[in-house]
């Protein structure tokens, strides 16, 4: 068995020893001196599973793709200073996206912050704007043991219990709300003593998990609005794969008052639902847009992609706007009238035991609109040039059954929307924030951590931004990433007010020249490229042959008639 | 001429009609589409010198370097969400490092804020920590001239007198305070309208310097004090070229009672200084630190690199310790008795008019053991094998005179203080926060604005850490890097309580094994590598002669001997 060491910083111990009490047993490190007393903790000790990522930005959002998978709280540990901040983008994506992340700053102590020593910012309450709880303990400047003062003895033990405390309510913040925490931790030097046992043994604050529960008057003046509603929405944003019971889903496809849109991201599939809400959206009339209006909305998961749906619903208030999550609502509408604390599978548990059916053919008639749609899609699909558009159908056709599909932002994820997907795929884009800033580190932390085979597919700028991912010695062998290159933001290019220009090509669209090829070589990655639709098909059947490296396709498609093919695509709807 | 254009915006007009009239020229563009309105007012005006870099941490860095030449304000532009967050990096270094930066964040109204939108987070203050100001703007629905309810219409009118206020705060505190100021403007759709003739003229409220003087009371004290003392030490940190004028350097040196030391970002140079702290303060012995330890300690300039020299003068508390600085005084020897709000210039401007010499051995014997250890170290470097001590002493050899040296932290800048560098040498360094994550960026950004033909010194993680700083198409052709390859942090070798083991290599030092050469085939770097001592030579040689593009000499040190080398050579002065 292997040997176990402890810091011998009391503090350092108490951490890891609560991280591990609690289930808290990946540790992503970035390499630092003050977090020498942690790195010590955390990697001798034979219970963690330890990663170490220079890069703290990339570090952050690969513990986010962890925590994406298992759904328990990853910590970070890093140095004192400036590494901290740039741990910020993936904080706010946790937060948004309801992550748990647990942030371990190691800090100087207090009375060394701003006197002029190197690597010292104010790291108290640093996160305060996206941050769930902030820990700020206290350092020891000997162990107490050494303490012969019995009053010096006596604030040192109650220190002690406050960092124990406080570390508990940040680690419990975290599992019960799934988000981020930070907790910063001041060490005196030495930092590198070690010991075989350790000298404190904090006390496990248990999780207390509040039980929600809706009360009889509100569910029965819901169901009664709900059984006498003829028009009702159910739209489903971010969701894991596997979190609502198929159940529910089969209960909604036979009531023809429900109408239910899927998003991308949603890991939602049947065959009664509108998968593909652009699609569905796009160009309708006044007349129509009247008769999509919902009476209810229902809406359950994250965040929605669709800026159709959003306008649409804005503009055409339900009477009821119904959220169902047990942490929080946002008002997306402008017309939220019920948080439903609960899970759905809680919910539709109680609710739709009561339900009725209602008659009508609200969904009948959307489903018909929705085939029609779908077979002009594919009419359109089977005419245009090779562009963004075409290289994604062929994507989606050709990706294996059973991938997880790892998505970045923002054309990426918003051209998979208009492609009913594999119901096999798991699909997952960072929506918190949408940010283009850590796809690939996510995606390659959620990777490591699941048996399922990954595949990235990511926007040039997405990739080049977030190109210190793949500093990452904990790529699995099977990873794929399918890069298209439109050289630049060629989502600017469909924007309103756009003009050529070289201003525009320069300060929105950022046009770069730049291909992944000299990365590849650097780190290890086997790279395809392709450029027209044969080849591509061709590619990506080969990206699938060899799982003995990672491999990138780079597909390269015609920057400046993107747009163009995107934008009549929406118009061979009207 | 140019046609000139404004974004039909109002709040943007004022935005970009301020910065011009402030003297804000510089502008640091990251693509979006919410910034779309300053990005078209910035862009579409001639008086601007407009610069487009996609990863924000990057543009944040590269702003910083600009500024840091330029002593001005430079402007940051980016669109809504974590963009922002990428930013915090460069500005907590700002912050520290006393540069002018000046954050411009687009961003949704407030009521868009917490609602499901995509690319939102809590703007509003978010860098509080570190910033000189935060304004928050308000955003207005239509143009006024649009509003038809005159109490509509004088609510906007009040809006915009605000923004106009706040802009003008946020600008004139970068400018008289010298550091990072974040303006956070907020706009409603539609984005990309564009006018012939600004809407708004925003008055520009002037900046109002604060004139400070030193008492004359006091100055008596402190004349009194200095000349009285036998033993004063001056020690002078970050300072850039020019700032501090020769004569009192050169005043200095007559006075037998006056120690100057300085650091190698000090840019000071004068026969009779300490110019290599670390060599003196080895291995001193407890009488040694005696006869050292001053009665008045004077300070000038930023952060002080020596680890050494400060635990020294923490434990040798001088009498007196006075800083001069107009804007602040860090307690860093923990004994800070005043604090002269003059610039060094004014200062000794009145006080050494008043000053006398006092006779005693205090500088001369000083100087005796600097001369003794000079010889030392010579004696030392002429047989050491080919290691990271041995790199560094031929690049400095071998750089020509005249360059800019911009060195990353953090072994780089602590071997150089080892060197007598060449005195036409100007020389800077990210000492604020002494972050790994900047330091190329920084360096590119200050070569863009300045004639002086520059240098960049980096080690691996650095530079690897920054990779995406070579995303830019503004690198001048004669810009050089040296990267001094040791793979990983060798600085955590001379760490105490090290040891030899896999956790020790991967989380401490993070061995790689990467070079730099794909990273310059992709970004256009000649790529240059050596590995012996005359291969070095014959290279920094090389990298001179050519011009035409920009060079990057790659320098690999072997990672196991480069600490014993270190180690010893402080042994060696005992």
């Amino acid at each position: 068995m292997k040997r176990r060491f402890y810091s011998k910083i009391p503090l350092a111990q108490s951490v890891v020893a609560l991280c591990e009490a609690k289930g808290v047993h990946h540790i992503v490190i970035s390499p630092g001196s003050r977090n020498a007393p942690l790195i010590i903790g955390f990697t001798e000790n034979p219970t963690m599973k330890c990663y170490s990522i220079v890069d703290e930005r990339c570090a952050a959002f690969f513990a986010l793709g962890i925590a994406q998978q298992i759904k328990k709280p990853v910590a970070l540990v890093c140095t004192s200073g400036s590494a901290l901040l740039n741990y910020y983008p993936a904080i706010s994506e946790a937060f948004y996206s309801d992550i748990p992340l647990v942030v371990l700053s190691a800090d100087r102590p207090i009375e060394r912050i701003d006197i002029g020593d190197g690597q010292t910012i104010r790291q108290k309450n640093i996160f305060e704007n996206h941050i769930l709880y902030s820990a700020n303990l206290y350092s020891e400047v000997v162990a107490e043991t050494e303490i012969k003062d019995p009053k010096v003895r006596q604030k040192q033990r109650e220190a002690q219990k406050h960092n124990e405390r406080e570390i508990n309510l940040a680690l419990n913040k975290a599992i019960e709300k799934k988000g981020p925490v930070h907790i910063n931790v001041p060490f005196y030097e030495p930092l590198y003593d070690r010991l075989e046992e350790p000298t404190v043994l904090p006390k496990n604050i248990p999780v207390e998990f509040p039980q929600h529960h809706i009360s009889e008057t509100l569910q029965d003046e819901m169901l009664t609005l709900w059984n006498t509603s003829k028009r009702k929405m159910i739209l489903i944003g971010v969701n894991s794969p596997g979190v609502i019971e198929q159940r529910w889903i089969d209960h909604f496809a036979n009531d023809p008052s429900v109408l239910v849109l899927t998003e991308t991201t949603s890991n939602i599939h049947h065959d009664s639902h509108v998968n593909c809400i652009d699609q569905l959206i796009t160009s309708l009339s006044e007349e129509e847009f009247e008769q999509l209006h919902p009476d209810i909305l229902l809406t359950v998961g994250g965040m929605v992609v669709s800026k159709r749906v959003k306008a649409f619903l804005r503009e055409y208030q339900p009477k009821a706007h119904w959220h169902i999550d047990e942490k929080k609502a946002f008002d997306t509408y402008f017309c939220l009238t019920e948080h439903i604390k609960l899970t759905p599978n809680n919910f539709f548990g109680t609710f739709l035991m009561e339900t009725k059916n209602v008659n009508g053919d609200y969904k009948q008639s959307w489903l018909a609109i929705r085939d029609q749609r779908r077979e002009r899609h594919q009419a359109y699909l089977e005419q245009i040039k090779f562009t963004d558009l075409k290289a994604f159908e062929v994507i989606f056709d050709h990706i294996p059954e059973g991938q997880m599909v790892q998505l970045s932002n923002s054309s990426t994820v918003r051209y998979a929307q208009l492609f009913s997907l594999k119901p096999s795929y798991r699909v997952f884009c960072n929506r918190g924030t949408s940010g283009i800033d850590g796809s690939t580190s996510t995606a390659i932390g959620a990777a490591t951590v699941t048996n399922t085979p990954t595949t990235l597919i990511s926007g040039d700028l997405s990739f080049f931004y977030d190109s210190n991912a793949l500093w990452n010695d904990h790529i699995p062998a099977n990873f794929k990433i399918i890069l298209i290159n439109n050289d630049g933001g060629g989502i600017f290019r469909i924007l309103p007010g756009k003009e050529e220009s070289v201003n525009f090509s320069t300060y929105f669209e950022t046009t770069h020249g730049l291909s992944a090829e000299h990365l590849c070589a650097m780190f290890g990655f086997e790279y395809h490229k392709a450029d027209t639709l044969n080849d591509t098909i061709a590619s990506i059947q080969q990206l699938y042959k060899n799982d003995s490296k990672p491999q990138l396709l780079e597909i390269f498609t015609p920057r400046k008639e993107n747009d163009s093919t995107l934008i009549d695509y929406f118009r061979c709807f009207v």
